[in-house]
């Protein structure tokens, strides 16, 4: 199946915002193994859509369209799909009064403009939107399905997962053959490094293993094909359970489920709590932490302790210590990660030290180089690692492997580094992963 | 001028990255006021490609391609461009010798597949590379630019200003008229309302005046045209000069140059230095100010007080004023911007407290509301504000006005809050603008 993602809107076209619902879908039709062969963006112009709605619905086997379902003049999609292939526009009463109920359960009256989302072309299949004003729907064009969805990330995403995917799914286990598929994320493995591990296991069985960076995480998606739905869940429990065992806890998550999540749950769980003490992450650590709604129940607070001053006064760092052995050293990531955790009175601290660059380095402390800490009732641990990466991605890499090690402890298993990047005396492997191939000229 | 971006690659299509290559180049394009019609993306597949490369032609005035140069099989843009226009492909010595000391400048061998990155189409002109080993190239046909540029986003974007937009501003120029633009970057006031400040500046006198948000930025856009490049440059002057007379302190930048980064100079200039108090903001108005390259210059510190325990113990808020007021409150987040300027002895403290949701909220104190405070020689001041967004932006937008208190303190200025949401108690305005208009249905 070969699938065409267009999206819509003069936004896109002028730069203002980066589209990155097309990449969602397309991502989203891989875990049905559909590929998507193109992806194409038109202005809010009749004619521009009419010849992209044509053009794709004679290419493809199924098209999906984001973007243009709004109440606005400028909001044309279901009108000119309707006119690019002659159907009438009728109004749909039930969706007339789903829009009619969603203004009332926020308490607003509906603006009679908002019932210009209730025509839809003749023959249209309407899909349902719990969270927004407009309603997707799907029309067949000599086979070719065109799913027409908001352009709302959080509407599309839910309308593409809970109303698109299981329809696909359906048509294609018409074919005799059923589609399912899952997201496995791991943490601290390069891609190619994965892929050797795994070789084995990936091959045959009517299963076929994808691999996705996004960095500094690695994603692994078996796709499993099945006469029944229950065959092809049993051939992804198999390989999932393979995988798990040979990766163990460099996998850290399934789906959605981010490692801040993961490591938040394992908090409440265990009813212990955090406390964070960056320096070259600035910030960044505690961001990601608190990222996740909820989080106030287990992370107490952090201390971005930039100058050494701060390092002594409110991480209780020695200065001879810093004297000693410099701020980005083994001692003083212990030492803060002690001094955070007593400050903040948590269960476990953790704390970050390094140089991100781009200047700030030496022949002995080189930019890259970082040092991250660990302290709790198991102990106190620190280890170094020399990233070469820009500054941004440093930091990023080091605040994953700051929660990383928060989960690691509450697991009970080793403190790992990440092995796709060189550790510091340690055996040098290929640099790190681009982003997501984002890098390749 | 119509323009068309074709960028190539699988991992595009598999959603394995989202491509902001395109919405950048539309953007470029717009600063010679050339519109982009067209954004289309194809798999590294000869038959796509093809089919691609001639629709684009076709349709468009000048067509931007990004990706595939690089010296991999699956880069065939070069090749397969060529076939899609009957030339032959052929070797530029020049080319090659400038690749071969690429390598050696960055003390490596060229290994031969490197050499396939100096075969052009016949007739192309050769577009530098300075900081990749993939040169770019340009080819007409019947009239039609046809751009070729690396995928990778630092050598892409330096080519398409370097290389690209000259050549695009010398055709225009043969046609009797110079564009020119700049960007001025604002923070603080709705797309709509300085749409309604600016509506006199912006008509006629040669210069359209275009509107971009960058949540929680806007940016203003002049265009000008003129008969040559010293009358354009003249009316951007006028117009730009116009613009920072009416809108004052909320234009705070131009260009590329980022809230954080303007007010990091003004740090610099000041000899003054920053600490920050969080709460709500969970660290993100440290690593925005740290995401700056030497803001070690400037920043000492900073404590995320999640906990209240940690806003008495680290920030020495009395334990009282949290009973009497509550975290979220005028008189802690002026407790906290002093006890962090203290505790760091920084020139100036700042601070946020506030309920970013999607839970913790009461009748009396509701989600979406922040309050924010700062401490300094001047004095110390706190404001709140009621902000209905989701968790992400709310701290975005908190952060912004933190960072912004400090670019305000330092030039003198009053310390305004956006005027584009609710201020607590004040006058009540639509709510915010969606990110770049990214979230319209």
């Amino acid at each position: 199946m070969k699938a065409e993602i267009l999206t819509i809107g003069d936004e896109l076209l002028r730069g203002e915002i980066i589209d990155s619902n097309k990449s969602h879908l397309s991502e989203r039709l891989l875990s049905l193994d559909i590929e998507s062969h193109w992806h194409s963006s038109v202005r809010d112009e009749p004619e521009d859509m009419i010849d992209a709605f044509r053009r794709a619905a004679d290419r493809a086997d199924v098209v999906l369209v984001s973007g243009g379902l709004g109440p606005t003049r400028d909001d044309l999609t279901s009108e000119v799909l309707a006119r690019s292939f002659g159907r009438e526009l009728v109004l749909d009463e039930s969706a007339l009064e789903t829009i009619r109920a969603f203004f009332r359960s926020v308490g607003r009256e509906m603006t009679e403009n908002n019932a210009t989302q209730a025509y839809f072309p003749d023959g249209s299949e309407i899909l349902a939107n719990p969270i927004g004003t407009a309603p997707g729907f799907v029309l067949e064009i000599e086979g070719t399905p065109i799913f027409c969805m908001p352009g709302v990330p959080r509407e599309l995403y839910r309308m593409m997962d809970e109303q698109v995917l299981p329809r696909l799914s359906a048509r294609m286990e018409k074919g005799g053959e059923v589609v399912r598929a899952r997201l496995l994320r791991t943490f601290g493995m390069g891609e190619s490094t994965l892929d050797a591990e795994l070789v084995d296991i990936a091959a045959g069985g009517g299963v076929t293993l994808g691999f996705r960076t996004s960095f500094p995480d690695n994603y692994l998606r078996p796709v499993a094909r099945g006469a029944t739905a229950r065959d092809a869940e049993a051939k992804l429990d198999r390989v999932c359970a393979a995988i798990r065992e040979r990766l163990g806890d460099l996998v850290y998550g399934e789906g959605e489920e981010t490692l801040e999540a993961v490591t938040g749950r394992l908090l409440v769980e265990q009813g212990r709590t955090v406390a964070v003490a960056e320096s070259c992450t600035g910030g960044l650590l505690a961001e990601k932490i608190t990222d996740v709604p909820g989080s106030s129940a287990y992370f107490l607070g952090g201390v971005v302790a930039y100058a050494n001053e701060a390092k002594t006064a409110l991480l209780d760092v020695p200065e001879a210590m810093l004297a000693e052995h410099g701020a980005v050293s083994d001692p003083v990531a212990r030492a803060m990660a002690e001094g955070v955790r007593v400050r903040f009175g948590a269960s476990i601290g953790v704390s970050t030290t390094g140089i991100s660059g781009p200047d700030g380095g030496t022949e002995e402390k080189p930019v890259g180089l970082v040092h991250v800490g660990i302290a709790s009732d198991e102990g106190t641990h620190a280890d170094a690692f020399v990233f070469p990466l820009d500054r941004a991605r440093h930091r990023a890499l080091t605040a994953q492997i700051g929660i990383d090690w928060i989960r690691r402890r509450l697991l009970g298993v080793a403190l790992e580094g990440p092995t796709l990047l060189r550790r510091r005396g340690g055996a040098s492997t290929p640099g790190a992963p681009t982003q997501g191939g984002g890098e390749r000229a």
